[in-house]
């Protein structure tokens, strides 16, 4: 709540993307200087996790660890970083100078990605100097948040049609580049057969998809001089886009080329649907391919896709076998945020909780143990202290020791096969999209001790 | 809907930021090989217009103009973006030599930032060989949907709240590091007065603001110390946040310590409440500073607040100086995405149209008029074809000819006066938060007399 007291100076109108150390809010900053003033060096805990499900979600994955590790492993101020900093009048000298060599020397432990987890659950621990730990929060939320957030609605998308492909075709209308490019991540991560984006391909090695657009067959005028350039352009791999004009006409001019073109060694892969009633236009589009003896042609379907139009696409038995899952996806439009949070749980060696009214935490470094039956199927979970050993699997693993990783940079493809396993031992009631019994989390005797302990001390 | 058919090699954790060229999908790329090998050179025009307003808004604010001017005057094909393309295994190498020189040579066209539009209207129009203009597709719509949302859901908060200070406090949820930089800029250019996200300040000159967290008085352990420490380190700035444990509590510790500091010459600014009855903490808040003296510190409030919550708090007379708005804001909560679209109208000189099921678009290139009555208010708009001159000031002007800049960069601080000026010239029923009649918008009987003749045609 500050007036701006530096001078603006240069405007620049483009975004300088990076992974920098100003990607923070400005009260981490000016904590750090009164960190710094008061000598508080002490080792702090942070826990990520969410306080609450969105009614429209029975659970979470995990996503955005592998993010998180790459930016503390690089964490630093820059030159011109600093040289912001101490001319933007905020500021004192000593304390911007003091920045120059602050990296991450910290631990952290985390659920690996794809894991399964519900509200109150930690999914991730920085344990560091409290400047570290305070100063990484922003970022450290931004990116946990939204590869959590797209990581579990295209997990729903995944359990709605299990057996079809699904692409990801959000890179339009995410909001802004990188939320395409770790959309793209995290819906492969959960299940999706890959992405239309080239640049998240390129990046994280994710299968890239694509068909035509209807701009193309526009600019032709004539439909069927479309359908052939492109074929002629991609002879293996074409997808036709056929609703530009009148979708069954369309695919009657397919069958018709066909033909033509297989005799030049060339073949259609499929088409495409993006408007109107789509199971409807690919029961009569799959009949006239069929007639015209294109059995092995398929139907690919977008436009406005979710996980409740996919189960009733599927329920419906709809002939379309893959799907193109945008904007809804990779801005989880039915729940476009999470109620996440990053606080401190314990500052040396002392158990810490916020008491705020709607927004109180549990103190003290966490772990979360989760049982199974006999088929695998997980039946709850327990959050206890990390020295409060409970029965069932622990989840939160080491990651990063004293800064530096422990084993392996989190692997995606490691990280979808785990989804996976997850999705598949989910209870039942979980698995669907509606109302569902809550999927029971206890909290050990001795961590509600704690926090009455804690209480009673503040 | 290909299968990966080259090798994924090293997959890369982190995301390297770029306004890379690559950031497109995939089809934009095979159908530029198609036309390539058709050797389809012809000039292509392409709007982006938004289909239909969200039920939840009732005008939209255009934005991220100037980020589409940088990508467009920076387009080219690096060497390892070329490289990747070779080796991906999906395309002729031929094309992607082809691609070495590739830069945008067109024109653009567009409302400038911070103008009102509505429906059907196009807010951009790129005219340039087709390679070019579809190339660009994705990131022109990444970037003006985004700008757009937010611009848009941030005047509603601006409208809502006229008179109070309203910073962007968002980046923790914002989908990504880019979704939080943009977000910042475009509520900035709304009107809101700044943003807590310190990038944003150094990226776009925006005024940066913020307070403490709860982690800060957590450390202490002692909430007293915790202020006077927060205090001594920013002496004439500090906003205490006072909702750790006990809002009425804190308030009054600030009062009992306020007189001690200010003897040192150390102010305290204001105080922020972060959790429960804002109104309600607010008032007794206020009280209790006023009681103790502190008249000019401010009251500034957080948590879950967005245009509708805004205006409760305002038409209650709340004590509340400022406000933070973050996560509802730059994930536009209420209406995360738009319908918009980037259709090509026009290829080598003949109006193109596309017409699938409920997604028919208007064809040719065309302008916006709008009118006022005497008191400056607007009366409602006409979309016409550029040559087709109706009554009105024009909305769409030059931005680029021939790939270069006409005139200067556009500049954040006159979109940000010119959306004030907007905002103030709306008609009253587009104003509120409710229901309304539509802004009138009429289609000239040349347009429709084109789409008619290009609809026989097809």
């Amino acid at each position: 709540m500050h007036p701006p007291d530096y001078d603006v100076g240069i405007i620049p109108t483009g975004v300088a993307m990076a992974n920098g150390v100003l990607l923070t809010d400005l009260y981490e900053l000016t904590m750090l200087q009164a960190y710094h003033e008061q000598q508080m060096t002490g080792v702090a805990a942070f826990e990520f996790f969410v306080r609450k499900l969105p009614p429209q979600r029975r659970f979470l994955v995990a996503a955005g660890v592998a993010q998180v590790v790459d930016y503390l492993a690089d964490l630093h101020f820059a030159a011109d970083e600093l040289a912001w900093l101490a001319a933007c009048g905020r500021f004192r000298r000593e304390f911007v100078d003091s920045l120059a060599n602050l990296r991450f020397t910290g631990d952290v432990d985390a659920m690996p990605e794809g894991t399964v987890f519900f509200a109150d659950e930690p999914i991730l621990r920085i344990v560091a100097p409290i400047r570290e730990a305070q100063l990484v929060e922003s970022r450290v939320m931004n990116l946990l948040h939204y590869g959590t957030l797209v990581a579990s609605k295209a997990a729903r998308c995944v359990l709605a049609a299990p057996d079809r492909l699904l692409v990801d075709f959000g890179l339009r209308r995410a909001h802004g580049a990188e939320a395409a490019l770790l959309s793209a991540r995290a819906s492969y991560l959960a299940g999706f057969a890959g992405t239309a984006t080239v640049e998240a391909g390129r990046q994280f090695g994710i299968p890239v998809f694509g068909t035509m657009a209807h701009a193309f067959v526009q600019a032709h005028g004539d439909e069927v001089a479309a359908f052939e350039h492109f074929a002629r352009a991609q002879p293996d791999n074409a997808v036709l886009l056929i609703d530009t004009y009148d979708t069954e006409r369309a695919a009657q001019r397919v069958v018709e080329l066909a033909p033509r073109l297989r005799r030049e060694g060339i073949r259609i892969r499929g088409v495409r649907i993006d408007s109107g009633d789509l199971g409807e236009h690919a029961r009569r589009v799959r009949a006239i391919l069929d007639a015209g003896g294109l059995h092995d042609a398929t139907i690919f379907a977008s436009g406005d896709l979710d996980e409740y139009r996919l189960r009733e696409l599927v329920a419906q038995a709809t002939p379309i076998d893959g799907f193109g899952v945008g904007t809804r996806m990779n801005t989880s439009a039915d729940a476009p945020y999470l109620d996440c949070a990053y606080k401190l749980e314990e500052y040396e060696g002392r158990p810490r909780r916020k008491r705020s009214e709607g927004k109180a935490t549990w103190p003290g470094r966490k772990q979360v143990y989760r049982c199974y039956d006999t088929a695998g199927v997980c039946t709850g979970d327990t959050l206890a202290l990390v020295d409060d050993a409970s029965p069932g699997v622990p989840l939160l693993a080491p990651v990063m020791r004293d800064g530096r990783l422990v084993g392996a940079t989190p692997d995606l493809a490691a990280a979808r096969e785990r989804a996976r396993c997850e999705l598949a031992r989910l209870p039942e009631p979980q698995r669907g999209l509606g109302d569902a019994p809550p999927y029971p989390v206890a909290v050990t005797p001795a961590l509600r001790a704690l926090a009455a302990t804690v209480d009673a001390a503040t």
